[in-house]
């Protein structure tokens, strides 16, 4: 991920916040406290204050944070004060899973065009929207002017299909496929990999 | 995630590392150099080297990494040289898609039980494994031995399910419901959250 000005690490936490915020405003809380919010999260208070105070001022002291206020400040630092068409590229199993998530639409996000290559599959409707020909990636990427991927595509294709999207102007991936991808350094990736995170979680689980 | 002596973000890299390796591996390569695992995942040569450092002298200056050794001793200290038994709660479309996937094995993992507690799908097959019912829980996660849940079961129900296959004695937990879970201190929790990465990149997309 590029480094700017905010350690990326910090930025990785906002969406965690704005996550915990919303559960909140679900239960009915209308304000809340560092002391809450890491809590929740599993970080110090201070951390969140610190965290939080990179972007402004956001709560009163003694009064903490207002939760409608600080979810639309850190929706409008995150760019999802709109919706982001996602292209999915992988219509197996867990494609499906994911177009068939709900959760997209309210949190700044919509999946608006679903490719596979499979011809048993193209033509076939997931929801509203019917799986597409990954051969005209180019040309639906570009005409629906969509910037981000979803790839649930075997780990063996993910490399060729990557570069084909970023040719069709894709900005950021979100990798599903277990595969390290080697693309231009402009281009955004993230690795959601079970694999990676459940080892991560046994390094501690012998001690 | 716990903090012990090294810090857990040098910690959440190794299983990268590992990854590049074994991919090296697919593509005949027998030695690598700090730089070279760099470029694959992004970070530069220094901070390889530094990360690995933390655990031992693994390659000679000069010749790099042997890439079989080091994958060895990566293995070793992520506690993966041998197989961990996995419960997978909810076998929806996500569930299938992940109890399919064969990617665990050969990477220190197995699903040895998938539970739910929707009638219809109880009794129901996917691949070798049965599906048997939530309710028996806590009886069949603790004759098992199972250590790591994975949950892929909706955010309303997802705390409650936590509790419970923490009673069951569960001891780290993979959570791809869209929601954080409130849990004591020693249980190990990583979420898998697309929104979560999703935002990550957006805060970098408009700029």
């Amino acid at each position: 991920m590029k480094i700017g000005a905010i350690p990326d690490i910090v930025v990785s936490r906002l969406p965690q916040y704005l996550q915990a915020l919303n559960l909140m405003k679900l239960e009915g809380k209308q304000t809340t406290s560092s002391q809450e919010l890491g809590e929740r999260l599993g970080f110090s208070a201070a951390q969140v204050r610190k965290d939080l105070s990179q972007f402004g001022e956001f709560g009163k002291q003694g009064t903490g944070y207002s939760i409608s206020y600080l979810s639309k400040q850190l929706q409008s630092i995150l760019n999802i004060d709109r919706i982001w068409d996602i292209v999915l590229v992988g219509a197996g199993d867990l494609g499906h899973a994911i177009a068939n998530y709900q959760g997209f639409t309210n949190r700044g996000f919509r999946i608006a065009l679903i490719l596979d290559n499979d011809p048993q599959k193209i033509g076939d409707k997931i929801g509203q929207l019917e799986i597409q020909d990954f051969a005209l990636a180019r040309e639906l990427i570009r005409k629906a002017g969509i910037e981000i991927a979803m790839l649930t595509v075997p780990a063996s294709v993910a490399q060729t299909v990557a570069e084909e999207v970023v040719q069709a102007g894709i900005k950021a991936i979100l990798n599903y496929a277990p595969t390290p991808l080697k693309l231009p350094p402009n281009i955004l990736v993230q690795y959601l990999d079970p694999l990676i995170q459940l080892q991560h979680m046994t390094y501690y689980l012998a001690k």
